[in-house]
């Protein structure tokens, strides 16, 4: 079978506000292989996103990711890291690519499930995808109060875990800072599972970092992510050094493998987070999972969007049994829960399960989608390089 | 001053070959502050750059570049480290972010340049811009013949150093790159120093590379460069341990400081190879020549453009006067040589000096690019995003 088209569809919502969640917008992949569609997600900037898979040729090793999968064979599982190579090799020199070949991917994988009639996760080697521990995923409130009526709204919705990040986490007083961890502490109850995200507010600095460890320390938190940017790994070392109980996680910015080893080895992570939207889809991310299970270090998916990236991001680790937990977005926003008729809502014992139906098991909702779906034009010289194609 | 806009001009040749060259497309960036013009230049895939500049932002942490650009205040110096943070911060999960403000940053030291009537090097804190060494920056032939005539064509013009890269290097069997690697020598004579680089062909196959330290070593190669993608750092090292005499470069894939300073740290290099075009400027690059110089690992920039662009790749180490050899490019494409109308060529000692003028000290030539001039339109829902503003 022949990869035979590859398409992008932009959803957004009418609005897109300044705010810190992740669900506003979407890229949608769909491929066509032989009699089989599959569908996948690419994480941020889709504008971005497709530019980077129409661009013209700047050289070799700066093609667009086009020309490394349209055409391409794709019979067996063996086919994706092929192909993966080929677009990396090919593009080494195109930033964008490994946001861009993570929606291709999971697509890929996606048509591989549905021709062997099997979940992904048995593609990838498990026997079993073991159901997971939702975290449920929010942004701070404003202020202390608004986060503690979060708390409590998401203790009541059952959630065992949740985490509280971005919003003014960081950027006001320390103050501040400890009533918010404070009152996400009281609204969840004591038993549970407190998450704290500063979305690498303090870049590479150890010490304002450091001057919240009391009160995460004193609210049983039981990681802080991402105080810095993926990069700042002796920053993060020597913060894991004299965190004690708080556990640091990180790696959500990670866009290849190499990127996401450096943390396993360097970062004293307690917990990697790995978005398979942005990372080059479930083949990286499943590399990663293994490295983290080899090292002893907890794999969790990052997913702030729709189901279908969801259902792609658990895929990677669903056979690792102690890895547990899972980040489950609880504010998505209309576009991202309108991507797909099913959702994978907590079962009765308020754990997240992956479809056992082929691929991702999940569909795209046509009919749903199209109020979301943005008209895109590039022209070079006056001939059209890309332009959003019908939804059909 | 503030600054007024931010221009993309996307050059490139009529016909771009599927080869290892750099030179065939330029981004070419001009902004306008107060009563000053700067220009920079962003090495690879323009579309994707200008998409990631114009396009709607997705959340807090992704937006366009040009929000945390335009309208900024540029009246010192540290002003263009406040605008790179900002930019770093608001675009954080915008992969291409760093390649785009490349060329802004450079352009930002353009102008500070030009206010301050000093060139750019002096901003940095030099006091002399040393001359420097040029290598000659060449592919591989075809078969070892053809780079037998490239290498003495190179030494009949005066060149004491070049490197031979990419081609059919490290594709077809061992013997092929024997004889390529002999014929470099011997094309160069014996005095001559002669790198390689191998374009990351072998990924992070420590073997195959070491396959050829024996020809490397045979004809004094100095350095073998990218035998590995730029994160394979346990590669790099586990090379470097038993490679002699032949040193380690690399680098050139760096888009952001921490992933040179991993290079630094862990991969055993004796040179490392920063492109102002990618890694974020020359506020970024001067940063990493910083660090090398701290561990006695020499800096040395990749440039494979325009002499705009090789002006700012050479200003971030030309007050050190220990790290002394520079990449020249000499086969570049008429659209990268006809971007400026001066060219920074070799002394009569056969060495490259930075211009004393201000800013940059080189000016792009408006009519000398005009028929490069590429016009690209990006539109959303009938609404034009970016179209390609007149050269005037």
């Amino acid at each position: 079978m022949q990869i035979e088209a590859v398409d992008f569809f932009y959803l957004s919502m009418p609005e897109v506000l300044d705010i810190g969640d992740g669900s506003q917008d979407a890229l949608l992949v769909r491929i066509k292989v032989g009699p089989y569609v599959g569908w996948g997600e690419c994480e941020a900037a889709p504008l971005v996103s497709i530019a980077s898979f129409v661009c013209p040729m700047s050289h070799s090793a700066c093609k667009p990711v086009r020309d490394s999968v349209l055409g391409q064979r794709l019979d067996e599982v063996a086919d994706i890291a092929r192909i993966g190579d080929l677009v990396r090799e090919q593009s080494l020199d195109l930033l964008q690519t490994d946001h861009t070949l993570s929606g291709i991917d999971m697509a890929m994988w996606d048509v591989m499930g549905k021709k062997h009639g099997v979940p992904v996760y048995e593609l990838l080697g498990y026997r079993t995808a073991y159901p997971k521990t939702p975290y449920a995923s929010a942004l701070f409130g404003d202020d202390a109060q608004a986060t503690l009526r979060k708390a409590r709204q998401i203790r009541d919705q059952g959630y065992r875990a949740a985490k509280f990040g971005w919003g003014p986490f960081g950027k006001g007083t320390l103050t501040d800072d400890i009533e918010q961890v404070e009152a996400a502490r009281e609204g969840l109850g004591p038993d549970g599972i407190l998450l704290i995200d500063a979305g690498t507010v303090w870049k590479d600095d150890v010490a304002s970092a450091a001057r919240r460890l009391p009160v995460l320390q004193a609210c049983d938190v039981t990681w802080l992510e991402e105080p810095f940017v993926s990069g700042a790994l002796d920053a993060y070392r020597t913060f894991a050094a004299r965190s004690g109980s708080v556990k640091l996680a990180g790696g959500e910015g990670c866009h290849n493998y190499w990127m996401a080893e450096h943390m396993l080895q360097h970062a004293g992570l307690g917990y990697i987070q790995i978005d398979a939207g942005r990372i080059g889809g479930i083949s990286v991310a499943h590399k990663v999972a293994a490295a983290a299970e080899q090292r002893s270090i907890s794999y969790v998916n990052h997913t702030f969007t729709s189901h279908l990236a969801l259902s792609a991001s658990l895929q990677p680790f669903a056979g690792l049994q102690h890895h547990e937990i899972c980040e489950y977005p609880v504010e998505s926003k209309p576009v991202a829960w309108d991507i797909t008729r099913d959702h994978l809502l907590p079962n009765a014992d308020g754990q997240i399960e992956l479809p056992k139906a082929p691929g991702l098991g999940l569909e795209p909702d046509m009919e749903s989608i199209k109020p979301y779906l943005l008209d895109v034009e590039i022209k070079i010289g006056g001939k059209v390089l890309y332009r959003t194609p019908p939804l059909d």
